[in-house]
């Protein structure tokens, strides 16, 4: 029984091991690579070696950055006295994304047992030693879930003594959502941040 | 507003490129290559380039290959009388997994005046030019789709004046399948091509 010549199935063989590429999808994107030009193979291969040498994460905020400290950390234009605590980077280029102008840490994820993830996984030490009098407001944006919600509990408790104020993102209906479409637990968080209406 | 470090932007950049691969698809590739060893990455990087540089059509059957003639064409125990059409080599493989011993010919797709894809796009003159008086029968094992039937009733045309014997794989309920979910089009295929039982 002939199977695909070897280098063909070693191929797909490591395209399997990327997440969420299971045996067809490993496949497709083997023949897509036997396709398209040696040149746009040659150009993907390298720009994953080189986003693996270069790409490091900041010494101060823990955002990946190919320069420490990272380009955010090392803009004198920010606002330093505001500090956004995000699980992973692609939560802080979220916030980025709507024009918050304040620093970040970066968790590296958020407390989960079930993953064997606890408090001594994340960057909360180093989060603690830039908790200086400079910091007025430390501000969680975690992700609405089990998880995020114990990390934040956790870091409540970590952060209060240290006399800075700390606040937690709203949750609640995004925008454009069909109340009547919207999940109990999303409407009992809009419920709960609701806030008096100033005319 | 901080978007990620350029050598990380390129990569994701590259990922979209991949077929099924989108814009979270090709951020969520692009943070498992920096989270996996610099080893794992190599390793993949040099099988894309060394599939690339290796794999190429065989010029007889037009299967990939890494020798030319490939295995299959170039194994002697094969029944070089029976020559088996499939659209592309994954079809290629499923058939060899029944254990078929005979030949085949990859037409490298089907007709699809839709996507271009007219008769002179597919390796059609090539399978002629193997029809000799050595060939008994030629196997049409194409895709139950619009463009397999058209290239199937197209080959059939073509291939008839050779005196060749010209057959096409059963279409019908698969193996293990509930006939009340099969479409009216499959039932349709599998009453038309029902047999009479011997017992």
């Amino acid at each position: 029984m002939a199977e695909y010549a070897e280098s063909l199935r070693k191929l797909i063989e490591e395209f399997k091991k990327l997440p969420g590429i299971g045996p067809k999808s490993a496949q497709r994107l083997a023949f897509h690579i036997l396709e398209v030009s040696a040149e746009e193979v040659k150009k993907l291969a390298a720009s994953m070696l080189e986003a693996k040498k270069t790409i490091r994460h900041c010494s101060v905020c823990f955002n990946l950055t190919d320069k420490d400290p990272c380009e955010i950390c090392a803009d004198k234009s920010r606002e330093t006295k505001v500090i956004t605590v995000v699980e992973e980077p692609k939560d802080l280029i979220a916030i980025e994304r709507t024009g918050f102008r304040g620093l970040y840490h970066v968790l590296g994820g958020a407390i989960s047992p079930l993953d064997g993830l606890g408090p001594e996984n994340l960057r909360i030490k180093e989060l603690l030693k830039r908790i200086t009098s400079k910091v007025s407001e430390v501000v969680l944006a975690l992700n609405p879930s089990t998880e995020g919600e114990a990390t934040a509990i956790y870091l409540h408790k970590l952060l209060q003594p240290l006399g800075v104020k700390i606040t937690r993102i709203a949750y609640g209906l995004p925008v454009g959502a069909d109340m009547d479409y919207a999940d109990p637990m999303t409407l009992t968080r809009a419920l709960e941040g609701r806030r008096e209406v100033n005319v």
